[in-house]
């Protein structure tokens, strides 16, 4: 058997409220529902990424009847979005006019290109084209 | 502007060798590269599920050339492949018979079911009907 794609993707935040901003009003990811203290979930594409406060996840559930097992993590975790090198080229100026600081921009040796910056949490972002895959 | 989709999920774990076994074996992903006592990376759908290991790439990059920002987590990570509700069913029996653990099984409000287990790190894994989001 195999695990056939991914449907949520998980990223651990200082604050919730902040990070929801930043999701939102930078990258403009769609709330799926309203967030609360503990979580916030954003659909992107086909799949969903979920925003957890680590602080909240890691205490067990209250309601019993939605008991979702222990997680959470602490750290700067990593995710990717794909980006053609044209969206990529005005995501970089689009984050710089919002002062977001571009940490890092690579070329791979198969010619693809990334860009890294942070979220407010320090969680390591990118924009990437999927090529570097191919 | 909006990120359009994930190419790129990441999950930390205590040992890349024993993850790799766990994600292809069990899991049935296929490595897109060699791995190395760094890394792993997966094939999964039209993304890409990037195994790490925190404790090194928590260090400054060796090569300055593809010096990708320091990254990486510790506690367990959640992320959730999609699956249908035969899948799922499918799954359950091939977990149970492969010696993996069932966490937990959640029936949501919507209908939609989901099932938990752990890799050999601790991180929560799910399958999920995408459902659950609609």
């Amino acid at each position: 058997m195999k695990a056939p794609r991914i449907l949520e993707t998980a990223l651990y935040v200082r604050d919730i409220a902040e990070a929801v901003q930043f999701y939102s009003d930078i990258l403009g990811l769609e709330l799926v529902r309203e967030s609360s203290e503990r979580n916030a979930f954003f659909r992107c594409g086909d799949g969903i990424l979920l925003l957890f406060k680590a602080d909240e996840t890691l205490k067990p559930a209250l309601n019993a009847d939605f008991a979702v097992p222990v997680h959470g993590t602490y750290g700067p975790g990593h995710i990717c979005f794909a980006a053609s090198r044209d969206e990529l080229s005005a995501w970089r100026q689009y984050l710089i006019d919002h002062g977001i600081a571009i940490e890092q921009e690579l070329k791979w040796p198969n010619g693809a290109h990334s860009l890294y910056f942070r979220d407010p949490s320090g969680n390591s972002l990118e924009f990437g084209e999927p090529k570097l895959w191919a």
